[in-house]
């Protein structure tokens, strides 16, 4: 049961947030895994009541440290827990129609090469849309006081984190309340074995740790639950490999790209920028506006891609962690079709992040306790590789040609 | 695992089937339980794989019968199985945007009173669209010869059924492949713990009965699957009043109906009769479309009631099998309302359709075998009396007024 | 996470707690469903988990009213949930080797035609050997000065229940812990798809009723919890007429209730009386001892039928609901089978005590609050009628003569 | 729904294998997890629908290969299936009480220092109990001619095996369906997360692929099973580490094994060898039986231990994955609590096996087939070192004294 106050109401009531019904969580999955139509809304839920499940624990295991170092009492820690609540349920309100799939439809950064983030996006909706409400709703202004850009901070890091710091993992780490809520609510909806872990075993032993310097305390396991930890990282990995980067999913997701740039054509191919006006115009962009668009672009090749399913078709690929002569053997082969209609897609994903952002854990031993990264005591952990399998799809007209030639060589 | 011969994967390729993907199977169902997101698509290949497991095990128990009495030969067992399959896949491809909410927008049976039934509107599809797919593909052509009739007559009944007749019932029945998909595969999309029947027993259990006057067979079940139906009927019996008659889906069906009908007003405010153009232009319509037109359609009421959630609120309600005083104290607080702007919506559903059309139960008792009706061996099922529950909504703007008046009386 | 506090854990450590872990909850039933291996010792973990979520439900939602018309305070709440903790925890203590199989060999209670209950047998456990422990240790005597007879009186009644009273559902009744967790459990490790129910819903809908009488009040359910009781209770009669009354079942309880006085036949028959010696004595037999003395006991015949499951075969029954032509059917194949090697187990279960005892359910409707017993509400509950199946199971070595004669009838 | 033959049953309701029901499959697990409560019986069931699963699908698969290659004709792979099934159900015949637990009370094989291993014991079942069941039973003699040697041959190795070879992998190997099953069994009963895994994948990836040499063919997997076999692989990791290996487990296996023998010693301390007699006795054996002799031995202090659960204590520990580092503190520990009640486990498992015994792969690509070593494409099986956990467990009496010296160092 998930209860939720009268500002969380308020604001899981309000438009941005109803927006997330129309927003699939995963994109073109269900063309792989039909059952896979869930929506950032519900996953939106879910995080929250994780990202408190998470604080709960790690409060009633170290408080007397969070007092001690960090200052908070009773009062601070209930207003702490608000913050990481609304910041849950708001961290994926800048999605874009078909979430992640839409990243490349975010302008660049004020000249910049870089493209602005959808964090970046759910930040501004924060702020231009949602902070009125929040700052003044009667039960935070004479409770909390929270300003909006205490949420905000959360997801999108800054100075005003402040003390916040040693939470903010719970919003955004390698154990965060999204990853935990998306690989288990994923694998649900999608159908399939993997992404399942002991949620429990990982709650009930999630604590304060040293970081890596000695100098202050980051979100980390004690020691009795690696193997639950272990089994969130294999779920991701499991994740990945069989449903995030399912061979057809990529090529969707590719044509998708296009075919959305082509309907934003008018507007310069990109959505807009994350100010006030643009935030507005933004949110008026959800799955059912797009498919809609799509759906009407009858000229379009990837709108129509998408409509007939006439996607591009596998015809290489190298393993997932290819060797060297792998990706020669790749390159030759691209060499091969390049005066074809082909394209080439790259899956790629480190799925730890090793040295100082490492997952630390907290060892009792003999009496004394020391805080130890992951890696060291895990070798599976230590096994996980980067993925970076590379593929080439081919249009359905040129499939044929492509396949004659790879097996000519 | 579900396995598909060409015929069948062209059948689910086509426009018509890969349209289901867009037709969500529970409506708004995903406003209250939020995970409720699947589709049409989904549950189509649930049907056919539900349905062939059921013609299995009837064959595996009663081939002496069904060959001695009912003509049935191997060959004609395999082609018998071929149309169940196609069938259970196309059952549903009439179904309008947003599935049976959208029923009250078919037009009426040419000078009747009577609408169109979504089941007419898969047989016209499998006519006008699939009949020369399924009739000139090669793997049924030299194999089967199958008629597009034979199929849609499975589902939409008619002289051509022929010996048929005693499978009719796995397509459309009281105990018939399309409900038992439902049931499990709503329950696990929306989470609900309701709605679960031990499917493996009542396959196992499922055979041949003679009939209630003794001249044929119906499907029924063995002696020993008793419970097993019972869990099947109590399970739909739940999710009735759990889910599909929940409070807040009722009223948001009403304002879809009513939006519906105004999206469509400038078509005579129906969807187009199933002949050959009308099932053309009927096809263009899926959830995407419609949801699309409600959220531009800024002025309607409806429209908005849906878009931002501003639907009307219940005030009154009878218990669900209302007592003579329930339905007269209702009447009165109708009448109290009835100048406000308030709606009556009427949940009604006989769980179990006893006589002539009863689940037969196959009995062994001192080495003779018997038929009975399952109801005169089931207090239970005996007990599920007809849900009948009365409801008085109010529009936002009326519910004060509403329910001062019904507390002053 | 259960989480138990130094005197449970206590409890949980002592010889009569441990000594669960050596009877089977179920008896036979894994001659039937292989997986069905489980303790006593488990389910009364679980039970004192599953009270205590019933009563800190309970007091969330009525609080209010159990100061104002109970005089519980603060103190008084928490000293209630400890004892209602610890009863459920030893409320089973008293079940002798493979539970309720066992009970035919408890002794008359002085004089009468009465045997002895496992709760009697419980109650002295907690009075001979826990008291001590109980009433001396630290963390119940500096706290809460709970007497064993708070304990034993809850699931034994008694006038020292005292305000108590409201609280005995949560041990027994038609709604209570006990009966929620082996349902549960019970279904889950024989593997069958019956038993479940939504346990959540029912301790959120969990609360305060007025009593028939208007004077006090009884534990029941808030009108939307009504489908998850009737969940409950059709869970149980699924349990009952699937798995606890299987015909292979019942006769094997047959069986072990003969072998089992014969074994105890040299001390006359039955096991102790719950005195303070005969507790002492009683508590020395468990499964593994019952079970090894049916062993090595060559000679006896039932001993041997279990052994080598030679059991007797069930030859002739009634419907779960017998009619009366069904009845007087069965008396006469019993007179004619009269002479062979036969028995004869009735199994018969009432689902649900109706009247005074009756689940009361908590409606509000146009702003006022009544209670109404469940049955008045639904048909399904209504519908629930007692079994009552007859059945006659001949030896092996009548079995032949025994079908043959039927069949001439 | 497991079904079987007449041969089978028979084998089933034999006395060997109804012992099983008698051994539990986990020992002491129950003592931590305490729904372990399951059997061997239902484990060998399992086993059965396991490997026949697996040899439909390589079948159904590679049947031109198995036919070209290896002369299988259809009454040969009829053959084949069934001598798997009866292998399958006969593997853990031999298993004395408390499964592996009891191994260390196996006596030693004539002269050498190495023990007879239980799959001796079941081949010696095989051989004298059942082969004449087996040999002479009508739905094997005129079908098959099966020997008892087909069978034992299957878990025992030896040159009986013949073409069988290539099956062998199905009864004893890396993939084989005795581990297939036993993760999700003990992981359902144990109630954790762990040990799950994809298993409907595995079985339609399995495959016949080239061995090493390119001289005859193993069991291995395509292509696009390779995620699933590494859930398989990593399904056990979690067990063994999680369950097998749990530090209260270990320490119980201990306590047992030395009261066994004890139990035992007047018959020299071990259970006779599998000679025609021995088996005999042996079979006499069972949890039951060692169970009570155990409870009933007053004096012995590991008896004592295992019934009051007064077992030695975890005081001194390595990581599982040791450095030199750590296994030098180790000793030095070891010596430092010389003098003390201690004894030292060492928990030790090697995941996989690599080079000749490796899984292989088998991978299609740019239309050739060739088959790789599964390490060599998945960095995750790489990662899977040895745990090599080092373990000293305190008498309860020394405990303190060892805990003092320890943090004093």
């Amino acid at each position: 049961m998930i209860d939720f106050n009268p500002l969380e109401w308020d604001i899981i009531n309000s438009k941005p947030f109803q927006r997330l019904r129309r927003i699939k969580q995963l994109a073109w999955t269900d063309y792989i895994y039909p059952g896979a139509m869930h929506t950032r809304f519900e996953h939106s839920l879910g995080v929250c009541h994780t990202a408190t499940r998470l604080f709960d624990s790690i409060v009633r295991k170290d408080a007397e440290l969070l007092r001690s170092e960090h200052g908070f009492d009773d009062a601070g820690l209930l207003r702490q827990k608000q913050i990481i609540r609304l910041a849950a349920l708001t961290h994926d309100l800048g999605h874009g129609p078909l979430s992640h799939t839409a990243e490349d439809c975010l302008p660049f950064q004020g000249g910049s090469e870089k493209r602005y983030t959808h964090e970046q996006y759910s930040a501004a909706i924060v702020r231009y849309e949602l902070a009125d409400l929040i700052e003044n709703h009667p039960s935070n202004k004479n409770n909390y006081g929270i300003k909006y850009s205490d949420i905000s901070s959360m997801f999108e890091g800054g100075l005003e984190l402040g003390r916040s710091i040693v939470w903010k993992e719970i919003i955004a780490g390698q154990m965060d309340a999204d990853r935990m809520d998306y690989l288990l609510r994923d694998s649900y909806h999608s159908g399939v074995t993997y992404g399942r872990y002991d949620l429990d075993r990982v709650i009930n032993t999630v604590c304060l740790c040293e970081d890596e310097d000695g100098s202050g305390h980051v979100i980390g396991i004690e020691d009795d639950g690696i193997h639950a930890v272990e089994g969130l990282l294999i779920a991701r990995y499991m994740m990945f490999t069989q449903v995030y980067f399912h061979k057809t999913r990529v090529i969707f997701d590719y044509h998708y790209g296009e075919a959305a740039q082509h309907v934003l054509s008018s507007k310069g191919g990109t959505f807009p920028a994350p100010t006030k006006d643009g935030v507005k115009e933004y949110l008026a962009w959800d799955d059912w506006r797009m498919l809609s668009e799509i759906t009407a672009n009858q000229n379009d090749l990837d709108c129509k891609a998408i409509r007939a399913r006439d996607h591009h078709r596998l015809v290489y690929h190298t393993p997932e962690c290819p060797s060297l002569d792998d990706l020669e053997a790749f390159e030759v082969a691209e060499e091969r079709l390049k005066d074809l209609d082909v394209v080439v897609r790259d899956a790629t994903k480190s799925w730890y992040k090793y040295q100082r952002e490492e997952i630390r854990l907290r060892e009792a031993r003999s009496g004394k306790i020391r805080s130890v990264p992951l890696a060291t005591r895990s070798p599976v952990v230590n096994g996980l590789q980067t993925v970076n399998q590379r593929r080439i799809y081919a249009a359905p007209s040129a499939r044929g040609e492509a396949l004659r030639r790879l097996e000519e060589s």
